[in-house]
């Protein structure tokens, strides 16, 4: 065994046979070194042209097995200082040098919803797709871009989204906004424009949601909830100062964890239809479903009265800040006049490079394995539960990346405060009900397995349990 | 010569002792022949692979060097389709497919200010940084971020803006916007949250920026102009009901050209200071001075009074959508609060990826090699329209990426119509005139000769020529 390699105390098995070659063999093992602990926190590694050299590999191998494993958190890279193995608790950076602000201090392990797996970002593919588009696009794409954003994206989104979610799409229907809460706030603007003073909203939500809502004019007005999702047929009572429009989370509602029912679907486009009504569709994850072909989305049933939201935030990551509306043609305008003349809002390198990404297939290969990275996360979380905290029940649909496990009244409280104990961040469902819903009030946890680093879940996962198992 | 080559009638004298190397050499072969008209429009280059094989050099030199013409706008490249010399008038890319909305005819040549020559962003050293920066970041660096931006970003900022611009900056002062006009609209909130119903501004400007300040709920009351600049004196007069804010071009007034004088300059900040107010300062484009060393920033007489707001929209692309506000500490919670609780704005690749691109000394570099490209073409402009419309006089300081050129009263719309003549697209003075202005109407044009790609340059500089030749 090579000496820098003998020093770490591993034993390396290249297999330079298997799929991947050798720079998969050498992630794979030392991965593998770091996850049972025989390379121990905060060791250094070997340079990559020492390591190389040792191996009888080519240094860039090396180079790239380390950058993917600091790309997923194994391990961590400082100009200066070289290669390390991660902390155990994952060193989230400080925001140094801040010295005036206060940095809350984090907990070890984040099972708060809402956020994808960052660690599993695809950076490389990511480049490679963004070295093509930028080389391949011709210069005048770079400057200000008019404000239905990109037309390669434009394009590329039409074509994936009819085909992944049965949205019907053309890229003249397609605005392009700085991800979901964006898309909101001038679909916000454009419904007060129309005269409308309110919006009907689901029972439980993201009260950040309600807030925009509420600073462009709209008061929001909650629907209740039952077993077969939101209760859209209050929206049918009908009187005439009701609501014109309603914002709904159909294929996987955000955080309850249901599906709307079928027949509610059928009729929530029939209300629109009737009333002149409009359906804001927000489809967060709709990616995600692992019991079954995941549910089409609403806007398929009528493209008129439906406006179709979906995002990059949850399928890639929040840090893009990538959202796309699907408009009814009415709206198109209405919603571009809102964005302003030109678009001020949208980067059009990572749009460019998302189109890419799209189209070259990465985003569709991104998916795939994000589905069983969470699918596993989800079956080992409940199966985990039901052997060590058997009265907690996960409910809502195999789905997403987050679960909502039901608890005994005041149970959330005293699970939070056990989490706490634990250093686990994880939210409790209290927090997502509208103040005016008259939904029955339920304890229960919301967990976003979807949130921690692989390297980072299990020991997530086995501080959820202790805290609900006591 | 080799037969490929021989094909194309290009006689190549590859010196591979000058500095930059083959690829170099191969890249300002390929640019003379297009320039020179060897290599006709339209003419199909040679695969890469085969050019490279009958040079006996690598394919990615070859490569690479189309690459960097398909980026200048010498060369096209078309999947599919190779890579060809781009057609004599530079083929706009038509928003192609978009049957159903109007693409209006492009000019052939366009002097509109406002964007830099995007032909020039520099994307090889772009897609080197974004590397690095993918490469180095924390995984959750890749998430949500704070509403101040990323603290990468802002503490290169804070650097390279004291270096540059003489502004007194600290990473906790800085927020980071989606380019100036956000920036502008989150500090338009602030004002209205303050209790203030209008904002003085200059009597020439961006209609685009009144209107947004508009919006904000602010009345925008333009202040006198005179051989000194934009009279702050009509600030003091000092009613109790007038306006305590100010927005100012002070480097380089936008779009006459000016720069404010340094007894205005100071005697602004006093006015600030006695009625508690703000000046909003636009360095749109302050890294951009010919004549002298550029005129430090205005913020850094009292960065208590002054909200310092910056673009990469004319310094790299406004494509980009990144800009920044220094602010006075008072201010800071303020912006942030308009902005949301999270950045709903702000994709942190780009974010990172120029902090990384100003750490490593490659923004300084694009600003150098920027500022000899731009104050060339100033020169050629100046000496070119002296000599061929003498009675057309080019006002205001040399700096920016435009120039304003007096016209005899009258003559603004005539030279529009000439210019219009000869594909030219160039603005008229009036166009930039706050409707309630009192200050003198002029008749000038707004040339901006930053605009065109420089294959382009020549026949646009000759195009305004002969519009004001007539």
């Amino acid at each position: 065994m090579p000496e820098t390699w003998a020093t770490l105390g591993v034993d390396l098995h290249l297999e330079t046979t298997r799929a991947g070659g050798l720079r998969r063999g050498l992630t794979d093992a030392l991965r593998d070194a770091v996850r049972t602990g025989r390379l121990a926190p905060g060791t250094r590694l070997p340079s990559s042209r020492s390591l190389a050299a040792d191996l009888g590999i080519a240094r860039n191998t090396v180079a790239d097995a380390y950058a993917d494993l600091v790309a997923e958190g194994w391990l961590t890279a400082r100009q200066g200082s070289g290669t390390r193995v991660t902390e155990r608790t994952p060193a989230r950076p400080s925001s140094t040098p801040h010295p005036g602000r206060r940095t809350p201090s984090r907990p070890a392990y984040d099972l708060a919803p809402g956020t994808p797996d960052l660690a599993s970002f695809p950076r490389t593919a990511w480049l490679k797709a963004s070295r093509r588009a930028l080389t391949l696009a011709p210069y005048d794409a770079l400057g200000y871009s008019d404000p239905y954003g990109r037309v390669e994206l434009r394009t590329a989104l039409a074509d994936y989204l009819a085909r992944a979610r049965g949205v019907r799409a053309h890229p003249d229907r397609i605005v392009i906004c700085s991800g979901f809460a964006h898309g909101l706030m001038l679909l916000g603007q454009v419904l007060r424009a129309r005269g409308l003073d309110s919006l009907a909203v689901e029972s439980y939500g993201l009260p950040a949601h309600w807030r925009l809502l509420e600073r462009a004019g709209l008061r929001t007005v909650p629907l209740g909830l039952d077993e077969r999702g939101t209760r859209t047929e209050e929206l049918a009572a009908g009187e005439p100062a009701g609501p014109r429009a309603v914002l709904l989370t159909a294929a996987h509602q955000f955080p309850t964890g249901g599906a709307l029912h079928p027949d509610r679907r059928a009729a929530v486009v029939d209300w629109a239809r009737r009333v002149d009504g409009l359906i804001l569709e927000d489809d967060y994850d709709g990616e995600f479903r692992y019991d079954r072909q995941a549910v089409g989305a609403l806007q398929g049933l009528d493209p008129d009265r439906v406006v179709y939201l979906g995002t990059a935030s949850k399928s890639l990551t929040p840090g893009l800040r990538l959202g796309w509306l699907v408009l009814p043609p009415s709206a198109v305008d209405e919603v571009v006049a809102a964005k302003g003349g030109v678009d001020w809002s949208c980067g059009v390198l990572d749009q460019l490079t998302l189109a890419e990404f799209i189209t070259s297939g990465a985003y569709d290969r991104h998916v795939r394995s994000s589905r069983l990275r969470y699918r596993r996360r989800r079956d080992a979380l409940v199966a985990e539960l039901a052997r060590r905290a058997p009265s907690v029940r996960a409910t809502g649909i195999a789905a997403g990346l987050h679960v909502v496990l039901s608890l005994p009244p005041g149970g959330e409280d005293a699970a939070q405060r056990a989490a706490a104990w634990h250093a686990l961040e994880v939210h409790g469902l209290h927090g997502y009900r509208h103040p005016e819903s008259t939904a029955e009030r339920r304890d229960a946890l919301v967990v976003g397995y979807g949130t921690p680093p692989d390297h980072a879940w299990t020991g997530a996962l086995d501080a959820l349990c202790a805290a609900l198992a006591e």
